[in-house]
């Protein structure tokens, strides 16, 4: 198969008779059993040993069958696999050999896999390596990269089901996503795609068609929502870099219960044309796609790579701002930085684990020499009184209309109730209104950051905020109530990153001790905040990452990912990663 | 009056009672005889001499009663008047008292004016006179330089009627627009706001407040609209920058019915907050603001200080895209272009002047060693059949409600009766169909362009196109029924500015020769094109100018300006600009 052609892999097509009628279970079982038989047509990469379904962290398990060498290689991070790819270190069919028998078990393990092409990917990685070979040089700067692709995007030849009963076997992409033609000339090796929830509208993975997919450190645990086939599989080094999409935290909140990178930038830099969903035309709040990665130069290495070809031209609603990557590489940010720690949002207070892991980030800042103040919450329950308006501007009539034969699973039901309007579609003038509002909120925002720069004393308003992703760490299947954290930043359309800052041990925890930073509220302040609040007990998230968020201004991309980068290597030089978890209870030295 | 208060106005704001079921006579006679009273607070500003009605020609006339000085004043464009105000040649004083005069002398010609502050002016003068004086240092960069606003943009203190009686008295801005704010700090002198019509969605200016506004080349023709109160006022060096808005030509007809430069940027790139009109909150198609001036320069001028203060910081729909003059000033553009020329949209084939033009800029861009090749038109009836529909998603209902006691002018009626969907409001999934098809037809137009690389010899696609702005020069009052050479650019959001080519001289004219370019379409392709075509004759249109457009791809303003200088650069080195008239008729060279 040429390079030309490497992009049609209709053989594993299904047939496209379609079956409008079977209920919805024989439409599953029939995803479902055709996705086993991909996979069982390789046999030796499946699980040798089964895995009691009670076995909660199974972690572990997905590198268990691999060569030393196979581990090494999945243990890179996308930017070190370029590296060694260019330098044939490693061949691209090495690369994706171990990845695909990664994804295999990461499969069986979690629920992670939609549709699998691996002899397509396979066949793929073997022209690189040819190219490579014939021409010294690499086809693009993903040379050989495997790349796992969340499943309502289109990848072409293959379904687009995207948890829709309606849309299984009848959504064949026939053209790729622009992000996925971009990879594609970048050289990267399209290999799976990955589960995403019924709606997309979730911050959980569950539908009909695929089922649900399950978090790798304890499968009691969601993997998040709505990228969370990406979180699970990446987490257990069954891709080196994938692609979320986020509205509402879809990319964060996966990547942050699974202890990675993640990134939402402003609508409107990184190629989004080519996602098949509810809703399309519907611009009043607009999604971005980005990756989940495990590096913070992951990050970049993505956006930089979507920008190289001036996606702008072929996509309009893209804006002409080209890459500066000097600037992620700390090029004109300032020495002393200036950061708002946001506590609390008003709303929901943080499990301790989450607010130990601020506290533990403000110390490394403040170590490295930046500035911490604090950040004061401004309307997170009015920007989300406002956001779920926008989300569902149609009363929910797309989504009702869409399931006629597929019941709803649980978080679907959630936010469904989450409707406003009972239910009924907005008038075209009351959207003209929330478009005010929304206006007006992003408005008030942007005042609000301004004026930070009376409180600081670097001259300039804050640089970055520093929050908490979620109320919670990892949840309990089924429990997601609040997204305020992550779903402000969407309606405010400011760039977002996620990183990993700890590791939650239940067994050596000890309650943190909180500095005078934070002060708890006295009482549950509303019933979500009493659900939250019921819900903790260090035993129910055990073995689960702890992870924060930054968050800088409109298309400041690249600052924040410098930023990033320096909140890395302050946590870094604070503490041992891979022992931070210990750390907890310690009392705050600036407390 | 200190600094500090300069925008405060008030003393001018007429009583704030209301009276709502007054008859609108009675509100417009208040209206225009609360100005006239203004005005008469200087009468040595007046016109010494009646003119008479019959009389179409009155270019002439609204700098004849000024000393020699003076006429020196009016004639600088803003960047020489900036240059020589910072260098102290001229005081912001008699600068602002020249400008006065002439914008007094200006109304009474054309009935160009709404409201008048020119005792704040003449304080805030004084103050910036003092300023220099005192610090040795321009307040800004545009020290001292009046400039005349468009109605519909708020200024502090002062009505905003807009043109609807409703709004009249009762719309006193208690906040400047963004851009207004912008030129303040800039040093700015404001001192007048200027017509526009009924509705803002019409290319004439009439309404029911104050009357028509008359082009003062031939006061039997229109001087554009929207901003049609800008291109009158500045055309007879009533002003040297006024600041209009556009979301279909509302710049860029009303400055090219008058001889004048203007610009219309993409979306998100110029301040746009503050301005009071119908469907507030309607995101489907957004309206630019911009300027209206004497000389290219100028138009960079007053984008490069609107971005000067980062803006994006207070208005968050603003792109952070720092304006980067010295692409402006040719850095980074090609020394050889390859230009395309639009000779007919395939919908109303323009009159003759106009195609003479672009034959002359056509020889004028070959003669300076750029390519040209033809841009072939592609859907100009289909994305007005579409952005007609994006400008009524309400089926008209807010403008049908503000006019109650409002008659329609005609050109309201024109517009109201292009209203799709039975003046009926789309429905909430209509819309979401509607941008998909918005977004597809950029996605076209994108193509398109990009398509142009494999006709041209830089190895580019094509770096701008050469386009009519309208298919007539200045029309007839009431007579404007074809907007698609230029709303079709708001439709796809990209860069405009037009441009002085000739001026068209009945006495004179004989019709050109056309070169084998332009393909005459054989009889009229639709009523449209059969009503304009009937129209054309030499006298109709005597004594006014023709311009042209020239168009770049989405956010590459400052690539627009930097080539609309390289195209004024080839027009001045090929034609004498007052004499280019006589040219007409010459047979090409190229043919």
């Amino acid at each position: 198969m040429g390079l030309a052609t490497h992009d049609d892999g209709r053989r594993h097509e299904p047939s496209t008779r379609i079956i409008d009628d079977a209920p919805w279970q024989k439409l599953r079982d029939r995803k479902v059993s055709d996705r086993e038989a991909l996979l069982n047509t390789r046999p030796q990469w499946r699980l040798k040993a089964p895995v009691p379904e009670s076995a909660k962290d199974v972690s572990h398990l997905s590198i268990s069958q691999l060569t030393d060498r196979e581990k090494e290689i999945v243990h890179c991070d996308a930017t070190s696999l370029v590296q060694r790819l260019a330098s044939r270190r490693y061949t691209a069919v090495e690369v994706i050999h171990a990845y695909c028998h990664v994804a295999t078990i990461s499969q069986e393990l979690t629920n992670c896999l939609t549709e699998i092409f691996f002899d397509e990917a396979i066949a793929r990685a073997a022209e690189l390596d040819r190219h490579l070979k014939d021409t010294g040089e690499v086809l693009g700067p993903l040379h050989g990269l495997p790349v796992s692709i969340k499943d309502h995007i289109y990848v072409r030849g293959y379904d687009t089901s995207t948890g829709y009963i309606a849309w299984a076997y009848k959504s064949v992409a026939t053209k790729d996503a622009v992000a996925v033609e971009t990879l594609r000339k970048a050289g990267a090796v399209l290999y799976v795609k990955t589960a995403n929830p019924q709606t997309l509208l979730s911050l959980e993975t569950n539908n009909n068609v695929f089922g649900r997919t399950v978090n790798p450190f304890n499968r009691a645990l969601s993997p998040g929502g709505s990228s969370g086939g990406e979180s699970a599989l990446i987490a257990l080094h069954g891709s080196p870099l994938g692609i979320g999409t986020d509205i509402g935290g879809s990319i964060r909140i996966p990547a942050a219960y699974m202890g990675l990178y993640g990134f939402k930038a402003s609508v409107g830099r990184i190629p989004h044309a080519g996602l098949r969903g509810p809703h399309a035309g519907m611009e009043a709040i607009i999604g971005v796609l980005g990756p989940l990665a495990r590096s913070a130069r992951d990050l970049s290495l993505f956006c930089r790579t979507m920008l190289q070809y001036e996606p702008w031209l072929i996509e309009p609603p893209l804006l002409e701002i080209p890459w500066k990557q000097s600037i992620v590489d700390g090029q004109s940010i300032p020495k002393r930085l200036c950061f708002a720690i946001l506590w609390d949002d008003g709303v929901v207070t943080p499990h301790p684990p989450i607010l130990d892991a601020l506290q533990r980030t403000k110390r490394a800042l403040l170590a490295a020499g930046h500035e911490v103040i604090d950040w004061i919450p401004m309307e997170h329950q009015a920007a989300w009184d406002l956001i779920v308006k926008l989300y569902f501007l149609d009363g929910g009539e797309e989504y009702r209309e869409l399931q006629v034969n597929d019941p709803m699973v649980p978080q679907t039901e959630w936010i469904m109730n989450q409707a406003p309007n009972d239910g009924k579609p907005f008038g075209i003038r009351e959207t003209f209104q929330l478009n005010q509002e929304k206006e007006t909120f992003r408005h008030k925002v942007a005042t609000h950051w301004n004026e930070t720069k009376s409180r600081t004393t670097t001259g300039r308003f804050v640089d970055a905020i520093i929050s908490p992703v979620a109320a919670t760490l990892a949840p309990p299947h089924d429990t997601t109530r609040w997204w305020g954290y992550t779903s402000y930043w969407n309606l405010v359309d400011y760039p977002a990153a996620v990183f990993p800052v700890a590791h939650h041990d239940a067994r050596n925890y000890t309650p943190p001790k909180l500095s005078a930073d934070f002060v708890a509220p006295g009482s549950p302040r509303n019933d979500i905040e009493k659900f939250i609040s019921a819900q903790w007990n260090p035993e129910t998230y055990d073995n689960v990452p702890v992870n924060l968020q930054i968050i800088g201004r409109r298309l400041n991309e690249e600052k924040v990912l410098g930023m990033l980068n320096i909140v890395d290597k302050a946590l870094d030089r604070k503490v041992d990663t891979s022992t931070v978890s210990t750390l907890n209870g310690q009392p705050s030295p600036d407390a």
